[in-house]
């Protein structure tokens, strides 16, 4: 197969609408890439940024339930793809907006996430929430604050949010919050259980 | 102007070849994309994610002297676009074995910056050289390791990098390294002096 879908890749090339698209390495460099046997473009494919926020007011934080794919009717931090142009603290600022009306001020970055197996990388900040009035965007069925013992564990989207927030209430306990950054992995094709490696400084 | 061919964009819809592609706000959407309007296909584009480390051998820090552009012939640390299935510090210790035949261990993670302007991520790890015979990659003019007063600082390709290496001097002179994150601004597009919003935790 030519592509996968899911990480991007093309059935015609972009640059002269040539059909002729090989998989190949090309000269100079070191893996496949999808190659114009026509004009010679060279149709990259890289990881994508997912940029989000903890936003909290009064020691709750502000979860969304999404209304989309994947695991539409779960919960999660507000976050989602960067933008061209954006920084990272501009689209977590932009995506509490989009997905709850939030309006947050970002504070310190805490945590960088690669996870690998589908090739995206999480940067999550800190986040004050500035006014509780919150409410759904088009994304999510509903958004609430939620305390420590209310966080609804078992109905958690995504095992990258469910760590963080594991890790944002141990801090918080601890009096220091610390910067988190590693790897989630999944056991195997088979087995799609979460590993963490995470180093916390 | 349909496309920022620095960014990516398309002439032609990678899904189904047709030429009638518009810049257009999907419906949903909040953004302007590349719409196909034939079969509907969004060739969407995103940031990138640089990975790189600062390799250590002995207080000294390898640097590559670049043999190809943006900036060749000046001085960077081994660094480089992420690729898919790879994780951060995957991505950075293949960089500096490619860019300097180097074999680091990737440590923890030291910068992360955001730098709109040419919609690019850089995530900077701490790495131990492992072995301090070192040879220029295809991508390097010249590879070395270079105390703190070596440092060729008017000679560094890229203001990310030197900044880096600023801040880390003055970590070792501390003897603290913190975590630094923020972004690297550009004045103006006609002052490309850039700016950094940078905090250090």
């Amino acid at each position: 197969m030519l592509r996968d879908r899911r990480q991007g890749g093309v059935n015609y090339c972009p640059e002269c609408g040539a059909a002729a698209v090989s998989l190949r390495v090309p000269p100079g460099d070191t893996r496949a890439r999808q190659l114009c046997e026509r004009c010679g473009h060279i149709a990259y494919v890289n990881p994508k940024m997912v940029a989000g926020a903890i936003p909290v007011w009064e020691e709750k934080v502000l979860l969304c339930r999404r209304a989309i794919e994947p695991r539409a009717g779960l919960w999660t931090l507000p976050a989602g793809f960067l933008e061209l142009g954006e920084t990272m603290a501009e689209g977590a600022r932009r995506e509490a907006l989009e997905e709850a009306n939030a309006d947050v001020e970002i504070g310190d970055l805490y945590a960088l996430y690669s996870v690998p197996h589908i090739s995206q990388v999480y940067a999550l900040f800190r986040a004050r929430l500035l006014d509780a009035s919150v409410a759904p965007g088009e994304e999510s069925l509903e958004v609430a604050l939620f305390s420590e013992e209310a966080i609804p564990w078992a109905e958690i989207a995504f095992p990258a949010i469910g760590k963080t927030l594991e890790l944002y209430f141990e801090d918080r306990g601890r009096g220091r919050y610390r910067t988190h950054a590693g790897d989630i992995l999944r056991a195997s094709q088979e087995d799609p259980t979460a590993i963490f490696r995470i180093r916390s400084i």
